[in-house]
């Protein structure tokens, strides 16, 4: 299964945003990937003050392209998240599209962003966002992928699910910054691969050092061994990687983790 | 709480083993330590043809030896493991000593160590071993303490059970090899302790390269931020570290990820 992650510049313009990522997608189409993600908040500011102004609800503009272009060019497309507005309530939501450029899954965030590091990075969703339920994954030709945003990656409970549902590999949209980012952002990545023995791919926003967040960058793809098979650095590019999901088989047989998990590890 | 993490040499002598450990307890006691841990099978080589012969019941002279010390140094010990025997049923089984030379907590590991890795480590403690069952963990006057047997560590679900219980540290005895150990000892203890957002203890025994097993040793420390905050090489020594649950509380008021795990997170 070939996938691209797309790291894109996020302006303040909606339609800028939309016209640039249209691009990459087609671009990636070109280079013959099954899957292209996209990241967080990929067409509105990182800001709980923007939140509102920016979403829209299953009807806008942003979630007909995207259906138009996985369509068009017959590819999966985890459209990252955009601010979504339904009953008055704005969420961070994600939107998976099958190759006839249907829904096939939605995520609303379930574990909002809400941290206060000294002399670090402090932001709270929590005001302007709700928060979703539940787990989330699609099946495709290749197998089972589960899909989170962001924040959501650091509890290894809800993750853990997602393996227990059979997926082969979870993508998560996510913008950590740089408190977090250097701390924790490539550490997540390689346990919850390790431990879920499965790839986990993370796609984020370029940074831009003049916005209120300041975001990580450093789009990631880890493997059932825990280790990083692809990586980018804050600029602005695409990440290209073929899961391998015979590997993966190998893997689990040969550390049985996933084998030997207990019933009552979960309980 | 004061913590000392005995890395020590195994020989084909149990009693040998034990009069080395004695010595390395009682220095320990001597540097003001609130808890001393020792590895893995401490006083037998790590064979599966071995456990059978070295195994011995509650009445053995280890625990005895064990008990007498804890009492008379006034200390918590944290027995590593030895080979039990019960019924017929040999167990790696940990056993943890109050200030008083009680036990207060026994452990047979839950998760035996069956591995084959192409071109690397291949084990089966299943051949000889009988699992045990459950979470295990001990109350001092600092807060609670989970333990858990070195494969067990491998299972993020089954970890994640200590946090709910209330603890503050978890203690693994615990021997990886020259394949998994410089692959995951370090990313497993980093990522359980920031996942759990807790202290996470690895005590190992010391690498004798010429036995059927190589043992990476690196007996390590992770703090609730998931960084290392202590470690060994490969050689004889002991690790002292003071725990800071002060810190602890501080990094779950700052990136409240115990505090937001949802119900679900866990069914």
């Amino acid at each position: 299964m070939k996938v691209a992650l797309i790291q894109s510049k996020v302006s303040d313009s909606k339609k800028l945003n939309n016209e640039n990522i249209s691009k990459k997608i087609i671009d990636a189409s070109n280079n013959h990937v099954d899957m292209v993600v996209l990241s967080e908040m990929f067409n509105c500011p990182y800001d709980v003050n923007l939140f509102g102004e920016y979403a829209e609800d299953e009807k806008g503009s942003t979630l007909k392209l995207m259906s138009s272009l996985s369509k068009d060019l017959s590819i999966y497309i985890v459209a990252g998240s955009i601010s979504e507005i339904c009953d008055n309530n704005v969420y961070n939501t994600t939107y998976v599209f099958n190759r006839e450029g249907k829904i096939i899954s939605k995520h609303r965030k379930v574990h909002l962003f809400d941290i206060d590091i000294k002399g670090g990075q402090f932001f709270k969703e929590s005001e302007t966002l709700t928060s979703g339920e539940g787990i989330s994954y699609f099946d495709t030709e290749f197998g089972r992928i589960g899909h989170m945003i962001c924040f959501d990656v650091r509890f290894a409970g809800y993750a853990k699910q997602l393996a227990d549902v059979g997926c082969k590999a979870v993508v998560v949209p996510g913008n950590f910054n740089m408190t977090t980012g250097p701390a924790h952002w490539e550490l997540i990545f390689r346990s919850r691969a390790l431990d879920n023995q499965m790839y986990y791919l993370g796609c984020a926003s370029s940074r831009n050092e003049n916005s209120s967040y300041i975001n990580y960058g450093n789009s990631i793809i880890t493997n059932p061994y825990g280790e990083v098979v692809a990586r980018l650095d804050d600029k602005e590019a695409t990440l290209y990687y073929e899961l391998d999901f015979e590997y993966l088989e190998s893997i689990r047989e040969q550390i049985p983790v996933i084998k030997n998990t207990k019933k009552h590890d979960l309980l």
